[in-house]
């Protein structure tokens, strides 16, 4: 099934089951009022949802046009969004580009950094930055959201607790990254308030493409209207999401409604990194490896991050091309505070 | 006002009024379910709460035996857990034990990590570890419930946000930190479920010993029923709660129901490092301080990080002596996976 939470003016919003072909959706909140409610009690509330997208797909139930910029992020705030660095590609080209090697222990031990999960904002709002100047990158990745993990869990009960899929948009402001990861705590005011897809989904609604592990489909990257990135998101993922949800829980228990988050995705080329859209390649799903490319091709980055007006667009598309989850499509604007 | 959360099975407990002795309770649920939804609406809520205290504390209306072992975490579960390090004399101490310097920015600009913040424990919840060698220390801290904060908020719109104050023991397993340190993003695994006093605050119940911004008066850490740290919270922090708070909004707003914590408290001693409580000193409020005191002074650390059995007491009193919090009481448990 698909779920999706419409903006109702509360702080969690409403909850919909919405139709295979994202056309229509029907509210669920009679069933349970948001998906955090859902999450709290999944195996009692996810039978009856199954059921109205059931009865959603043969038109037994009363519908609406769904349209995806009614919608917030599935989880408009969420306890916990952890977000790995699983495309260990992706780490090594900013890495580079910020003069750090990649530790051997990358390829063994996953790197993953707890993020704000506060104040998500939803799929089609603008990226609000006082000051250009802060770099702002987009960063295209997959997501899942989990059930309950105790302290602890193996590798497959991680798995049994994968409950939804989605994709992110999981801004990071480059210009702040240096200083403050300097300072040795990661991240924080590097980055902002991160976007999901309007739609987020049951393994089962990918099919082959999801090995109970990760979304085996190209990640559709544009960045003012022009493909940016194509990379898969089942190649070259150094840890799938069973292993990031494991390393999440080491030394304490997760609970409904974490997300976790797979980091930019990133494809290698024969080995080494890759290649632009427009030459051919898988292209990139965040400005900071383009930048590196060019940077070791010309001594000097060319593409600028973003700036106000700049719009990205994140997709991801089955093997028919359709749509799974919606379009994140977001525009930087100036914050006026 | 003082409040609480009980424990009754569910998330997110439920929401009693506690007298200001701390020995009586009166349910508030009937107005508000959980501490969150309080704060979720607090202009509407609070005034409520108020009323119900003043006629706890006059007998009006009914009320049972409050019991701290009842109360779990003011929040359970809360959408943000942001900890500063305000206390430049511990992360001065801290690093030199990790052989870092303390960088001059330091002293102007706070140091802050994102925790986990899903799954909080109650104050007399044990600490759980698989293993000993994680190397489990106590850091006692006081941290703030704050309401709504709009991004780039100033320091008086931060001073203005703070909703309560309570009491924090932000576990770190020392063992496990200088690695996941050394990977450049900060706390994951080093850093199990934090747990807090059985009750929050609303900064009046502080009398003078609330400024605004931080709280005078000393902090009571027992290590094994013996104290350990006497460190007074409103001295040498650098940074008070409404500069921490407006350091975490600079680039995104923070949503009610964040907790922001103020970092290990800690004292100097004529501008240097202190002396336990044993010699008179304020002691420390963690056992990374005085392992590195017993390093300076002796080549090597004596004192060993927590292990299974040992015991941690937190609390906070008044000028009279009276508790203003409860305790946090914790001991460290062998986890059964």
């Amino acid at each position: 099934m698909k779920l999706a939470t419409l903006k109702n003016g509360s702080r969690d919003g409403k909850l919909v089951v919405v139709s295979r072909d994202l056309t229509r959706y029907t509210d669920a909140s009679f069933l349970v009022p948001t998906l955090q409610a859902a999450l709290d009690d999944w195996h009692r509330i996810a039978p009856h949802l199954a059921a109205l997208a059931e009865s959603l797909e043969t038109g037994a139930v009363p519908s609406q046009r769904f349209h995806e910029h009614d919608a917030h992020s599935p989880l408009p705030r969420a306890y916990q969004w952890a977000d790995g660095s699983a495309y260990v590609n992706h780490v090594e080209l900013v890495r580079k580009a910020r003069g750090a090697a990649l530790p051997e222990s990358f390829l063994t031990d996953p790197l993953m950094y707890q993020g704000g999960s506060d104040s998500f904002i939803g799929p089609r709002d603008p990226i609000l930055l006082a000051d250009e100047a802060y770099g702002a990158d987009m960063e295209g990745e997959v997501a899942v959201i989990i059930g309950d993990v105790p302290a602890g869990a193996s590798v497959e009960t991680a798995r049994d607790a994968i409950r939804l899929v989605m994709l992110v948009n999981d801004v990071s402001l480059r210009g702040l990254i240096p200083d403050e990861l300097a300072k040795g705590f990661g991240f924080f005011q590097s980055k902002p308030s991160s976007a999901f897809s309007p739609v987020a989904v049951t393994p089962d609604e990918l099919g082959e493409a999801w090995d109970g592990g990760k979304v085996t489909l190209p990640l559709q990257v544009d960045l003012n209207g022009k493909p940016f990135g194509r990379a898969n998101a089942g190649v070259d993922m150094t840890f799938d999401f069973p292993q990031l949800v494991a390393h999440a829980a080491k030394t304490r228990p997760l609970v409904a409604g974490s997300v976790i988050g797979s980091g930019t995705v990133s494809n290698k080329l024969n080995g080494g990194p890759g290649k632009p859209v427009s030459e051919g390649g898988a292209g990139y799903s965040c400005i900071a490896e383009i930048r590196m490319i060019e940077t070791i091709a010309g001594g000097a980055p060319k593409t600028p991050f973003m700036r106000f007006g700049d719009a990205v667009r994140i997709e991801m598309k089955d093997s028919d091309g359709r749509s799974i989850f919606g379009a994140i499509e977001q525009t930087v604007q100036r914050y006026e505070g």
